[in-house]
């Protein structure tokens, strides 16, 4: 098995990074190949701009997407998206790694999927959910966070974690055609103990030994709807 | 009132960037002060790093968090982020426009959010939600995409833009304590006529001549847990 690592965490020392360390030691303890994008180390530029196309679709005007599209088959994106998109067309198990910043990926991992997510190649007019460019791979998140289990329960403060993020999983990875796993979520870390970190590492090292049985989150199939998206039942 | 609208769009020529201009035309209009943060023409640096701190609180580990607390407190956080701070804590209301990337804002918004949304002062501890500190502000996000108004309703194949945006709305924004509008949504903007953009600017002066008079979603109230954050009636 391919696996990509996309790591995004500001401190290389971080139980972030932990866990990241972890997974790399883990797959190629079973054999995998694993590619690591570590997006802080590279200085991964985040922002999708008009600098990423080499030459213009449309000089005049940019439509991000349309730019992706015309990049890719003329083989002008910008080298740093290229590599990032080979090494994901390669995989066979994406591995987002990073800490919950505002509910989310922080900003640098958010430019990648931005801008290494083209259009064209990962999804376009109707090739999304279960028609997406990426169908046949897997992907798991791998969080960190400051709150509490209980915060993110049913009757918790913020409601299921899933739903806070429903648009990485479901918007964005599960949107692409991944099969998704549920996220690994490492809950208040910032204020366990270190024993408790020494379990959470435990538990991830027993998730990534096992991820191959794992059943996907269910998202919604194309096959539910007609041509112009309406629900086939109405 | 005091307006900071906050644009993110790659194409100064956009649609976005329209509803952009309408909403400085309208506030000024209504007499209002308006400051414009335009992110791509800025150039704004949206990764979280220990370089957005001029000393830290701890040199050898970061907790981007408590470093923020740290260099708000001292004066020491980077000049860029003071500054954007500055412009928030003195708004009244915040205009978040930008076209939806991968169900969220792009990157580069998405840095902001991170860098400028400081623990200690927008946050921190148990305030949050309606203890959070920009409570007493509004805020309302506007936004374009490609996807069509059905393909987001309850039984669309998305579910509805509350659900995908929820880590924006109540997630970040609701979190920090400002009343959050319902967005202003442009549906498939790429595709419509330039009558149906006409009709879309039009909806949205409309909406930000009464903004005052909108009720702002329902999110969590902190009274309705106790301090370690269980719900009261449990």
């Amino acid at each position: 098995m391919k696996v990509l690592i996309v790591h995004a965490h500001p401190e290389p020392k971080s139980f972030s990074s932990a866990l990241k360390d972890t997974a790399i030691e883990v797959f190629r303890e079973g054999g995998h190949d694993v590619q690591v994008s570590d997006l802080y180390a590279m200085g991964f530029n985040p922002v999708a701009s008009v600098d990423d196309f080499g030459n213009r679709a449309n000089p005049d005007y940019c439509v991000y997407a349309l730019e992706q599209r015309h990049g890719v088959s003329n083989g002008t994106i910008s080298p740093d998206i290229q590599r990032e998109l080979d090494k994901l067309m390669q995989c066979d198990l994406l591995v987002l790694n990073f800490p919950v910043f505002w509910f989310s990926t922080p900003a640098i991992l958010k430019g990648w999927l931005d801008r290494v997510l083209v259009s064209g190649t990962v999804y376009g007019g109707t090739r999304f959910y279960d028609r997406g460019g990426l169908r046949g791979k897997r992907a798991i998140v791998s969080v960190t966070l400051g709150g509490q289990a209980h915060m993110f329960g049913n009757d918790g403060v913020h409601g299921p974690i899933e739903g806070m993020l429903r648009h990485l999983l479901q918007g964005t990875l599960g949107y692409t055609g991944l099969d998704v796993l549920a996220p690994f979520v490492g809950w208040h870390v910032p204020y366990v103990s270190n024993e408790e970190r020494l379990a959470l590492l435990k538990a991830w090292r027993q998730r990534l030994s096992s991820l191959e049985e794992e059943t996907p989150l269910a998202f919604p199939s194309l096959d539910d709807f007609d041509e112009n998206m309406y629900p086939k039942s109405s």
